[in-house]
Parts: structure tokens; C-alpha cells; sequence
């Protein structure tokens, strides 16, 4: 048997694999996979250099299947290479309980670097991977000692080079002259609603030469020759990300959907399915069949990941003796240990007497603090950083100053800061951050949500929280975003109040190692809550607390968080000189306060007592769960507007007499 | 006084009424009109084709300012060529109640086409008032009767070029020809993180080209001769947008802040701003001043508009004359009027004994019939047609096949599309519609908002809106976007549960002319809710009504959504056999509800009935307030699964007998 013809035979063994998948669960895209089989065979046969034994083995090549829908490729990919994941988890494709989803799923699946299926951000998670190689090359890497030095490679299909998100990164990626990332781009010219020419008729090439990127090709992406030399070239062009554009041809080998947008998003059929095998002569007709020679083939990929992965070992061994404070440092950061006392310079910075001050810029210097102590602590904003306090003082700009600064400048690309977020926490050795204005939360929902659901720590920093921005307007004042994050499953919301209750979350953010959090930040200046007269903000770790209360038991319960806590607290104040005794309730976080035991919810919030106002600055949707629905809950059920934003809280009625008021309404009511 | 001369006082009252207005107003952005109002100038004052006295004439060239953050160069403008707009009104920059805010916003100011801010949008914006333009063009113009003839302009900035839905409509405007859109690029090389090298060092002028643009430039953009002849070179490429690239000075003339990220979102304070008029010659240190020739040259816009709109009338009238039919229904989708029995289709789509039908499929039948009626039915999807099912059969592919076509092909750009139907729907004539799946909300989030915000007619159609898709896994499933949509103030939102709902559902969006509707379809097959058995579906137009009851008073109310409709039913029926009286209402919109007589909305779930249920295959957030705290919301607190969609319902818990033995419990509990 010549070479060319074990090729083709994995090849095919790959391609029927996903076509029978898709055919047993009556659902899938045998499309991708049947055109791209043969990129994807060879990148993996010729170039990945990974270890199926250990799928989390710190030097392995990054492999992102940016077009998710082709998951069952990668499932043959991972299962004929020998991942830990049999035959028969390929027959459950897309059922209950399988470790093969419909979509590639991070955590689910070993071996899957990234949770993708939405288009656009496995392009951008890949840059993100290469921005943490790159970060901590440069940091950790020594004379002769090449401890992290691996390429992220990427697919890539029509769809994703559409999406927005793409076109970001892929602009931060040539900025940031990042050579060891090579996609390849599967061109086969068809999208769902037909040919790609009735809305995609840019020229990919030019556009990805104007980012700065080295583009090879086009070539014919089911050559193997012509792949195998394409992607040569594209690890020679040092300096420059690489793109390679393949044609292909989705469906290819279906004699009836070939080339057309019927072999996307559905089964074949059996009677297709049959003469595509036919047609690419393949002699098995029975589903599922490997041939013996392809799986020892294919299984050759263990012998050279263990013989990787050990001579990375070795050198690793080496680096520890020569280099054992980096070494040890390095391997702390790539398992995300946090040193015992990691928080200690927290404590000192500021003072109680300070004056007011923004919890923006409170977060500014915690950050600032936290970088002297993790030196995995790495992010940037999308060109607000005077803005959202997050620059790192003294650590440099990445890619710009040098590849070892901490400040990433993503420009003005919240969705490609999210997603290259993600992408730096999956590969491990950073902890990343991003900032903007939290109304720019909505420019970067798939993200946030994606790393909630692979579990991934990320800290989302939304600045400028309310209509206390002021007169940038309603444009820019979030009302429904706070909503919008607590309603993500698994991301941790803290809107703190004060400089106090800052620090505590980021505390809660650092230690909070497998989910991301959005840290919600005021732009206006606010009181220091006073730490002897009031509960300690250390309180914030159980999401809410009695913060002061003018006697016990109270007639009411005012709930507040972030800035309007002091509204709050006033209003607090106003009744008790009325002879009404309020408790006023810090609720900065409800899936903390949510995740107490109800006898710690019921000390806070006593079931009994029903008389209940809570103040926020925003969509006042969902407060019935902490007021009740005799409660009332005060917030803005309208756009905000532009005007001083002292000025819109009065106009707008958020303010302490109002809530003074209400609260006196819903008592007289009881009464 | 020489030409040049006139022309540079004009440009400096422009760039002083701003630099006034943010001093006053001691907050906003007064490094842009610096650099940017000699082009500004040049195109308002050499081409823009507008009539002050009339900003709503349905010919005049658009013009929008992409960064919403130069409004004030934008209201000097306006006041200056003699719009509805006073200079005591730009005194009152950014303070409540004034027309003047800080972005500029669509209905608040005379002669503003559109709400921009959010950096991007208006770029799409501009796209969709482009598509718009030439769609009616293709249907109304005659030979030798030019009814709609206009240009679009933008000035866009370079985070607008930054932002991925630029790119997005970019894109799409290249692939679609839009021979009638410019827009001048203020290129600054200065953003607020410092030069835009730093993160943004792709070749503009490439990028673009690859798009299939026109590029003029680099040009300088304060060089009035060469903004002129950049200008006219774009008029003339026929057939390609034009990106006008305008070299600026950000804050040009301050001699401190002149090109730096200084310049940009902040005052200059007094002394700079006493030295930049110095700089610039500009004799009047006085706040506010507009020398009385710079006022008559300007106000000229007044006469030249008027002369333009009249030539225009009487060619109308001519129209009017020899296309009686066409001039009648231009006039009436002009003002997006609708024919008193526009629906007349909408009650023959399926018969009441036809099995079970998907809400997207049924929602392509009402959109067919719809088109029949409605010329300026004009909408797409983000590649997702077939599985959106929004394809208008009869009436082509805009820009492919014609420019007559209604089906637009967005291409896998949700955000861009969001954004290309507010620019649409603003232009008028048109009423656009989008569609996608319900989880790429999130990538549209913006646009969706800024409809919101703005009060324009468009429709979102959302389908797969739930686990109910099945084997596409958590990465496709819904879970937070149902309450995002409804967290969004001025959106009516609406899920359907079954085709006869659909119908009233989208009786209530085309009727819906002062803000968009989000329609949210299952992709599952739902049975047809029996007509004569059940209420009927009109009950929807109020947002939620008693679908059916068991007897009366009930005991316990089961409230659901959309396809939860059925299994709420179901329940009822289950509790029936066991004894309970149990009421079943459907509430397909939260928003056409609370917007009920407190009356009507005590009659369906009256406040001594406290056993309540609900089911929807969401996030429970907010359910609180139709069920009581002490009520039941079945819902999702997490992500789905990738499994089919029936086998997911069941192992989540979205079943009849769940809901039946929750209410059952909390009947014990009751008694």
C-alpha cells in the first residue's frame, strides 16, 4: 500500500465516521467534514503536535475547529488518534449524556481546546491562545531553554470570516504580529442560504493582506501535497499570522449535494450516504467501520505525543535546574494556584478618611496591587482604559512596548476582547481581565455566555454602570445589562458600593477559578462606607448582608446595590427620624446571596417581614424575587437620559426620599 | 472677504460653537470637531441636498455622523443652516430636557437621521438607508421620472472602522454595489487608549478595496479643495460605495491637546480654549459667537433646500400624473401607512384540522401572505433562511437577482443585519424584518436597543428559541435571551404558542409602527390549539388571556409561553382528572400585558388565586411577578444539552406531570 493510499483510506475513514454519526443521530453537518477532511488530516498527520495520552500536556499545538457544526470530524480525529474516547461515544453523537454534542464542547470532550458552534469566536479564542503562548514565551522562555513554543492552529469556514467578531481579532492578530497562529480557511463557497457570492463577494485575501496577515494560497484544499507545503510556508512567515485559503468543496463525494448547501445541515440519507461511499470508493458500507490499518495508523499520533511530550519534559527538568524560581513560578501559573497571601497588598489602599471615591477607580488600584502579586494577571480594554482604570501601571503594553507587557490594547473591539479572553484563559498560564463600559456588555453577550458555559475564569470589568455616567446619555447608560448578566447560568455578578465592598469582589473574582465574573463599576465618585458604624464589606462574600440597621426587628427592609446602596442607607436614615425602624440590605451580589443557605437568606430577608423596598439603578425586572410582589422595587423601566447625572437620579426618582416614602406607602398599606 | 476666507470662518464657528458647548456644558467631545468640520463643512455646504425647513422631505440626501460623539459639530450645523434649532439650545448641551444631548439621537434633534453612539452603528446604519434608497429607486422610478435619487453620507471615525459590525456591513454594501454611499473616514490615528497604532495598524484603504469599495485618499481631510474633489471622485464611481479617507488632526488648533487622545472626550478648559482661538485666528474669545456672515453664508442651505425640495415636488406631481397607482402607494409606504385590510390573507393560511406545526413555519406562511399586501415588506436573515423560514418566495433576492428583490441576504452577520434594518426602516418606505435564531440575539443586541430607543418599526424574528432544537446543544439553546429581549424598555416582545397565535402575533408587530416587536418561534413542531374548544387566539393582542379553565373559580393557575403552552394545558387537564379546578392562561407577551387596565389583568390572574405555576423552557428570572414568590416558575437555571428536543424537556423537568405535582404541593401547602 503506498503512502497516497493510507492517506486517503484515514481520510475517508474520517469523512464516513461523521457521516455515519450524522446518519445514527438523524441530525448533524456532514458537509464540513466530508470537504475538510483532508486539511484536517494532514494538519493533524503531519503537523499537530500533541499527545493524546495527556490532552492538557502545557506545550501541546492549539487545535481550534472554529466551525463547530463539524464536530463529528474532530470526534473521528480525537478517537482514531487515541484520545480517551471510544468508538462508541461517536454512535451517541448528539444524545443525552455523550461526550460527542452536537456542537464541540470545552470540559465535555478531551481534546477540545474550546467550546464553538457560534460563528466567529473559535477564530477569536485561537488569537487568544496565541496571545498567552506569545506572553509567556517571552516571560518564561531563557537562552537555549524553549519551554513554551507551540503554534495554534485553527479551521476556519465561510460563516466565521462573515462574523464581526472575526474580523476584529483577525485585525488585532496582524497588530500584533502574531506568527504562530495558522488557520486555514475551508473556502468551499457555500453558506446556508446557497452560494457564498449572493452576500460574501469580498476579496478574503486582500482583506486579510490589509490586517498584515501572510496569506497562502488559494489552494486546492483537498490535495494533500498542496496543504502539506501551504502550511510549510505558513510556519516559515515568521512575524505574520498565516492564513491559508483551501478550496474545497462541501459535501464533496456526494454525487446529488455536493457543492450545494443540502449537505450542511442535515443527514445524507441512507441511499446518499450509500453512494457517496460508493463514489469515493470506499468499500465499507456497514456504519462505523475503521480498517485496522488506519487505526494503526492514526494511533502512531500516541507514540510521537509520549515521545513530545517527554522530550519537553526533559528540557522542562532542565529549565527547573537552571531557572527554579521561573520554573516554579511558571508551573503555579499554568495549574492557576494563587499564592496563600496573594491579597495582601490589598489591604492598604486606601484610607477610611479618604474622601468619595469611584469604585471604577477603587477596582484601578486593586488591579494594580493584584498585578504585584499574580503575575499571570493579564488583560486590557477595548480602548477605554483612562476610562475603566484598568491599566496596569507598571507592566507594559503587550505586542506594543514589548511582548511581556501585561496592558493588552484591544481596541475598540469588545466582542474580540471577550472572545480573546476566553481564548488566553483556555490556554492556561494567564488569568485575563477586560474592561469597557457596561453598557458594551451588549457588544460582547457570546462571549461572556460562552465562558459561563465552559466554566472558564475571566474577569469582565463594566465600568460606568448606570445613568450616574451622566451626560453621555441614554446611548451609553446601561438599564437593562445588569439583568442581562445575572440571567447568564454560572457567570458571578458583583456590583459593589463602595471602595470596602470593591476589594472584597476582587477577592471574589480571583479566587472564583471556574466561572467567569462582571465585575460592575461606577463612574461617579461614592462614599467610603464606614467600616466601623456599618457591617464589614467582607459581608459581600455571601452576595448580600445586612449593612446597618436602626433597630431590631425592623419594620421594613430596603435592599440596594452598587451606588445606590447609599441611597439606600439614607433613606434608612430618614425613616428612623420618623420613628420607622428600616433594615438597609447590601445586595451586591444575587448569585452569591442565592447561593447561601436559606437560613442565611432568611437572617438577611425574614419572610416575615414583608414590607420591602429595593432601590437600583436599573430595569427593576426580577427584583420581585428579594421584594415580593407586594414589595416595590425602584429603577428605571425607561431609557435614561443626558443631563448631569445627579440630575437624572432626581429627575428620575431615585432618590432617598422617594424610597423613604414608598416604604412609609407600603406600611400604612399593611397597617 | 475671499471665498476661502468665508469658508474658514463658517468652519471655525462650527468648531468654536462646539468647543463652547462642551466648555458649558463641562462634559463632551470637542476633539472632533476640530479635525473633522472641514469636511463637514465641505459636504453641507457643497453637496448635501437637504432642506432644513423640511428635514422629513423623503428625497434629501442622509447624512449620518457615525460618531455620535461629535454631535456638537453636528447641532452647529443644524442650527447654523436654520433647522428647527436655536443656539440657546446648543447652550443647553447635555442638560435635561434639552434637544441637544450628548449623542446624538433620532426624534429628539431636527435633522438628525439617527441614534449613534455605540461606535459602528451608524456605519450600518448608513447601509440600510442606502439599501433603502435604491430599492425604492428600482420600484418607483420611471424612465424620465427620478422620484428617489439620493445619496447617503457618513462620517465615520476610526473606532467605528474597528467595530466588527462595520466590517459586517462593509462587507455586505461591497458584495451589494451601493453605488450612492459615501462616507469620509476621520482618520486621526488617535483614540482613547493613544494612537491607534497600537491596536489597529491594518491598511484601511486595502481593507476596504478588498470589499469591493471605491477608496479616495488618503487625502488631507482639513484641505477644503481636496475634500471637494474627493467628494466628486466618489459621486462618479458609480456603482461602488466610497470611503473617502480624510487625514485629521484630532483637537487641531489646540496647542496643548492638538493630536493626542486629550483632545478627545473632555473639555479643553478655559485656557486652552482661549489659546486654541488664538491659534486659529479666531477673534471672538466671547462664548457662543457667530459672526452674521458666517450665519448668512450658512443659512443659504434654507433657499438652496427649498429650490431642491420644489424641483422635486413638481416632479412629483409629474409622477403623480402619469403613474397615478405608483405614486399613490409610494406616498402611502412613505408614510408607512397600511391598507385597511392589509391582513385580508392571513385567515386562509392552514386549516383548523392540520397536524402539528412549527411557529417559524407558520410565521413563513403569514410573511408570504403579508408580502401580498404589503410592498414594503423587505427583510432577510443572517444565513439562515430555510431555518428561519423567511424566505418571500415571489419576490426575489435584493441586489442578487434585482435590486427590486425583498430578500435580503445579510450573510452571517446578525449584528450588521440588526443594524442595516434600523438604517432601513429610518430611510422609510421600507419595513424590514430580520431573522435568525434566538441565541444570536446576542450578537444583535445593539441594534435591537437602538430600535428600542429610537421608536422605529422594525421586526426581529427569533426562531429556535429554545431546548425545543435539540441536538445542537447548549452552544444553540436559548436560555437568558427570552428575558433579555423583555428587559429591553419600548420592545414588545411575543412567543407564540401555536399558529394561531402566530397570526395575531404578527397582526400585532405590522401594526406596531412606534418601536420594533421581537417575534420568538419555536423550531419544533407545537399542535394547533383547538378554536372552538379554547379561547381564542385574538386574546393575544392583550398579552395574556385564559386559554382555558377547568371550572370557576380555579384552584391553582398554570401560566406558559410559546410551545410551554401545550404542557401547561396538559397539566391542567392531568389536575382536572385528579379533582383540582385548574386555570390554564397563555402569556405570549409580557409587555402587551402589563400595558393592560390593572382590571383586565386581575381578571386573568386575580390576586387571591396564589397557587400559581409557570412553564417556559427559559431562564425563570422575573417570573416572580406573575407567580408570586410563593409560586412556582419551572423553568432553566442552566444550560441546555445537546440531545433531541423531546428527551431534553424530560430530563430537565419541562413535563405536564411536573407542573401538575408542583401545583399539587403548593395546593398542600395552601391548605
Amino acid at each position: 500500500m503506498t503512502a497516497t493510499s493510507i492517506d486517503e483510506l484515514c481520510i475517508n475513514t474520517m469523512r464516513f465516521l461523521a457521516v455515519d454519526a450524522v446518519e445514527k443521530a438523524k441530525s448533524g453537518h456532514p458537509g464540513t467534514p466530508l470537504g475538510a477532511a483532508p486539511m484536517a488530516y494532514v494538519l493533524w498527520d503531519r503537523f499537530l503536535k500533541h499527545n493524546p495520552a495527556d490532552p492538557k500536556w502545557v506545550n501541546r499545538d492549539r487545535f481550534v475547529l472554529s466551525c463547530g457544526h463539524a464536530s463529528a470530524m474532530l470526534y473521528a480525529l480525537l478517537y482514531l488518534t487515541g484520545y480517551d474516547l471510544l468508538l462508541e461515544e461517536i454512535k451517541q453523537f448528539r444524545q443525552w449524556g455523550s461526550r460527542t454534542p452536537g456542537h464541540v464542547e470545552y470540559g465535555t470532550t478531551p481534546g477540545v481546546e474550546t467550546t464553538t458552534g457560534p460563528l466567529g469566536q473559535g477564530f477569536a479564542n485561537g488569537v487568544g491562545m496565541a496571545i498567552a503562548e506569545r506572553s509567556l514565551a517571552e516571560h518564561y522562555n531563557q537562552p537555549d531553554h524553549e519551554i513554551i513554543d507551540h503554534y495554534t492552529y485553527a479551521i476556519v469556514s465561510d460563516g466565521d470570516l462573515q462574523e464581526g467578531v472575526a474580523s476584529e481579532a483577525a485585525s488585532l492578530a496582524g497588530t500584533l504580529r502574531l506568527g504562530k497562529l495558522i488557520y486555514l480557511y475551508d473556502d468551499n463557497d457555500v453558506s446556508i442560504e446557497g452560494s457564498t457570492s449572493i452576500a460574501f463577494a469580498e476579496n478574503v485575501a486582500q482583506r486579510f493582506q490589509a490586517y498584515g496577515w501572510h496569506v497562502v494560497g488559494p489552494i486546492d484544499g483537498m490535495d494533500i501535497p498542496s496543504v502539506e507545503s501551504a502550511i510549510k510556508m505558513a510556519q516559515a512567515a515568521e512575524g505574520r499570522p498565516s492564513l491559508i485559503i483551501c478550496h474545497t468543496i462541501i459535501g464533496y463525494g456526494s454525487p446529488n449535494k455536493a457543492g450545494t448547501s443540502a449537505a450542511h445541515g442535515e443527514p445524507l440519507g441512507a441511499e446518499e450516504t450509500r453512494l457517496t461511499k460508493e463514489n469515493l470508493r470506499w468499500p465499507y458500507q456497514e456504519p462505523f467501520t475503521v480498517p485496522p490499518e488506519v487505526l494503526a495508523h492514526f494511533r502512531q499520533a500516541r507514540e510521537r505525543g509520549s515521545r513530545w511530550q517527554e522530550e519537553w519534559q526533559v528540557r522542562m527538568e532542565t529549565y527547573h535546574m537552571a531557572y527554579p524560581e521561573e520554573a516554579r513560578q511558571l508551573d503555579e501559573e499554568l495549574r492557576g494556584d494563587l499564592l496563600p497571601d496573594w491579597d495582601r497588598e490589598l489591604a492598604v489602599l486606601f484610607s477610611d478618611n479618604e474622601g468619595p471615591i469611584a469604585t471604577r477607580e477603587t477596582s484601578g488600584r486593586v488591579m494594580n496591587a493584584i498585578a504585584k502579586r499574580i503575575h499571570s494577571f493579564t488583560g486590557g480594554s477595548a480602548d477605554l482604559a483612562p476610562s475603566t482604570r484598568t491599566l496596569l501601571r507598571e507592566y507594559g503594553s503587550y505586542g506594543f512596548d514589548e511582548y511581556r507587557g501585561h496592558n493588552m490594547h484591544f481596541g475598540v473591539r469588545e466582542h474580540a476582547m471577550g472572545a480573546i479572553a476566553n481564548g488566553m484563559a483556555l490556554h492556561g498560564g494567564i488569568i485575563p481581565y477586560t474592561g469597557t463600559f457596561l453598557i458594551f456588555y451588549d457588544y460582547m453577550r457570546p462571549p461572556v455566555r460562552l465562558a459561563a458555559l465552559m466554566g472558564i475564569r475571566v474577569v469582565y470589568i463594566f465600568t460606568h454602570d448606570s445613568i450616574g455616567l451622566g451626560e453621555d446619555g441614554p446611548t451609553h447608560q446601561p438599564v437593562e445589562q445588569l439583568i442581562g448578566l445575572r440571567s447568564v447560568p454560572g457567570l458571578v455578578t458583583i456590583r459593589p458600593a463602595d471602595a470596602h465592598e470593591t476589594v472584597e469582589a476582587w477577592k471574589v473574582a480571583i479566587e472564583h477559578r471556574d466561572g467567569p465574573t462582571a465585575l460592575v463599576l461606577s463612574r461617579q465618585k461614592l462614599p467610603v462606607l464606614d467600616q466601623t458604624e456599618l457591617a464589614p464589606a467582607a459581608g459581600l462574600r455571601r452576595g448580600g448582608y445586612i449593612l446597618w440597621e436602626a433597630a431590631q426587628p425592623p419594620d421594613v427592609i430596603i435592599i440596594g446595590t452598587g451606588s445606590e446602596v447609599h441611597i439606600a442607607l439614607e433613606s434608612g436614615k430618614i425613616l428612623q427620624e420618623k420613628g420607622v425602624s428600616a433594615r438597609v440590605v447590601s445586595l451586591p451580589s444575587w448569585e452569591l446571596f442565592d447561593a447561601q443557605p436559606e437560613e442565611y437568606r432568611h437572617e438577611v430577608l425574614p419572610p416575615d417581614i414583608g414590607v420591602r423596598v429595593s432601590i437600583e439603578a436599573a430595569s427593576p425586572l426580577g427584583w420581585e424575587r428579594y421584594v415580593g410582589v407586594e414589595g416595590i422595587a425602584i429603577g428605571l423601566s425607561r431609557f435614561g437620559a443626558s443631563a448631569p447625572g445627579e440630575v437624572i437620579y432626581e429627575k428620575l426618582g431615585l432618590d432617598a426620599h422617594h424610597v423613604a416614602a414608598e416604604a412609609e406607602k407600603l406600611l400604612r398599606r399593611k397597617i
